[in-house]
């Protein structure tokens, strides 16, 4: 398959997809010099991927660090973070050492930070190796590490020179993670594709069934989303911000519950029937529309109920939101299915009962 | 007095430099957004200058949080870094909160870096408060905190809105940060200015003395320089790197010291004699020239030899260094003086020599 370029001028890069990728090092070349690769990933994904890759750069007469991290959004900490930072200075890697991310988003967004940070700024390449990565994480640049009162508050636009999303690295992908990265694709769906949005719910069973076309597909669909709306909007000064819907709501669960208890995709599901039906009470979405986007969701196995952390415990989590502006929460909610809108129109009442209607008993 | 520009198309930004700027906050005012500031500073200028400032900018209606961390090289580090996010976080900072950091160049380049992670990246404002700080650090982008292994190892190039250097500021300065800064003024006479180190030569007792018009200019000329090479070599490829005479022996002293024990320009000192002394046994400087920087040197009252870290020990810490390069390590030389260059020429052994003959016994 022909590769899609994301279009950001002298940082501009190509997103390879396909199955084998892992075994053809010949695109990462370009983007390595003579101080070689150090490939960070994670204790799960080690054992998959991690020597294969490895084993085909050394092939190529590549320098390979490896650096493997435990597993999980607990650890994408300041402490994980420096331990890449410890190896890269023991191993004397150097300013031309390019890192590479083997894994999901934790670990894209852990070594693109670090990558921006090492001697202030070393190249990437991510490799995403779950469906949640491949369609949304690895593609445009965020990089970040959690804090204890928000999600994603410490990082930098920093952009990969190259992304592989290889779809046999689906195949070991528990059900679960297929699920969590199934809410991102529904995402661009409700976003900005109203025919994406038919497709996947005509589509959903072969999806889950990891279907290779159906995967290439949803993929590819997706990247092309994110690739125009990241060259159209690197910084996120506006339509970028969109790409955010249900994360505001979700960041709430994922912060309030403690990094790591649900995925973060399943966090998203929740949070964007908290912002369809904000939506609906605004007037924007009827009641039919809130049912077929909670369909889709519990049809890909996804929670469409967020825990109950009581609504004040929410709002207070939400206010560290990197879109509250002028003290405003700015909230990204659907004008109708395929179209959203950045807005700061709910009133407080309505936010807290979109969010009781949509918590768990 | 004129503003100085440095011309980096859309990030490009003006020096002020000159007396009475702090309590005159109207070319502050242009780079904050309705969310007000945070001004950072250390525990030693927070009474010299915080509430004078903090003054101004609430008495023009700007919002401000007030963040003072400890003194010290030491405190470059991680856990320091991280109570400017606490705070940031605690006190709801936005994504349109203006940082500005109040200090020298361990609160200018933490400031700096917590200005590029915060929230992805704010705006920040630099105003310096030390010698080299005013001629140096708070110019050009360059963030960053220390690592155990490495000096400004993790870090960022992200440029400041504003730089205000008030000249009123260093007559609180200790006699000790005096010589430190003036380390960095004879830096850039010897690697770019001949005509400037026969101006610092006869200029040296106005200096110490704390004559403004001779601090003006030098000031003025040394911000000149450096503004003119971040214009052209913003991110280090090439010329920049030349600033660096003397600071990868300097960091190995910081290093192996340990931070704060000598201050940065005490170390760049030493290590420029270093770097001297090597340019002389390649037979690029004559017996003269090395005689004649270290009596400037010694003019200033600034160290003319290293700690006897012993040379495995300087050789080991310089091998982090970030222009090591396929793992060969240059250092920037003096062709002759008024000119340097960055080499990688110097056989280990010369370089062993040369930090034997410049440590105090």
């Amino acid at each position: 398959m022909q590769p899609l370029r994301v279009a950001l001028d002298d940082r501009a890069y190509d997103i390879h997809i396909g199955t084998g990728l892992l075994d053809d090092v010949a695109p990462i070349l370009p983007f390595v010099k003579k101080a070689g690769v150090a490939v960070v990933t994670n204790e799960t994904v080690a054992p998959l991927y991690l020597s294969r890759l490895a084993a085909a750069l050394r092939q190529a007469g590549v320098a390979v660090i490896e650096i493997v991290l435990p597993d999980g959004e607990a650890y994408k900490d300041w402490p994980t973070l420096n331990r890449i930072f410890d190896v890269l200075l023991e191993q004397h890697a150097e300013r031309s050492t390019t890192l590479i991310a083997l894994g999901g988003g934790v670990i894209g967004d852990m070594t693109g930070f670090a990558a921006a940070c090492y001697q202030r700024g070393v190249p990437f390449i991510q490799i995403p190796t779950t469906l949640l990565s491949q369609v949304d994480s690895s593609v445009g640049g965020k990089t970040a590490i959690n804090h204890p009162r928000g999600k994603n508050m410490i990082g930098a636009f920093y952009q990969p020179k190259l992304v592989l999303a290889d779809l046999d690295t689906l195949d070991t992908l528990p059900d679960r993670e297929l699920a969590a990265g199934l809410a991102e694709v529904i995402k661009y769906g409700l976003i900005r594709d109203p025919e994406f949005l038919v497709w996947l719910e005509a589509n959903m069973t072969r999806l889950l069934a990891r279907d290779k076309g159906a995967l290439a597909y949803a993929v590819r669909r997706s990247c092309e989303h994110k690739a125009e709306v990241v060259a159209a909007d690197e910084k996120e000064a506006g339509e970028r911000a969109l790409l955010n819907l249900g994360h505001t709501f979700g960041h709430a669960i994922e912060t309030g519950l403690g990094y790591g208890e649900w995925l973060h995709g399943e966090a998203v599901a929740a949070g964007t029937m908290m912002a369809a039906e904000l939506s609906r009470r605004l007037g924007w979405l009827g009641e039919s529309d809130v049912q077929r986007i909670e369909a889709l969701f519990r049809a890909a196995g996804l929670p469409v109920c967020g825990p109950d952390l009581g609504a004040e415990r929410y709002l207070e989590l939400m206010s560290h939101d990197k879109k509250v502006q002028d003290g405003r929460l700015r909230l990204v909610l659907l004008e109708r299915l395929g179209r959203a809108v950045l807005s700061d129109a709910a009133p407080e009442a309505e936010i807290r009962a979109a969010i009781a209607a949509r918590v768990a008993a």
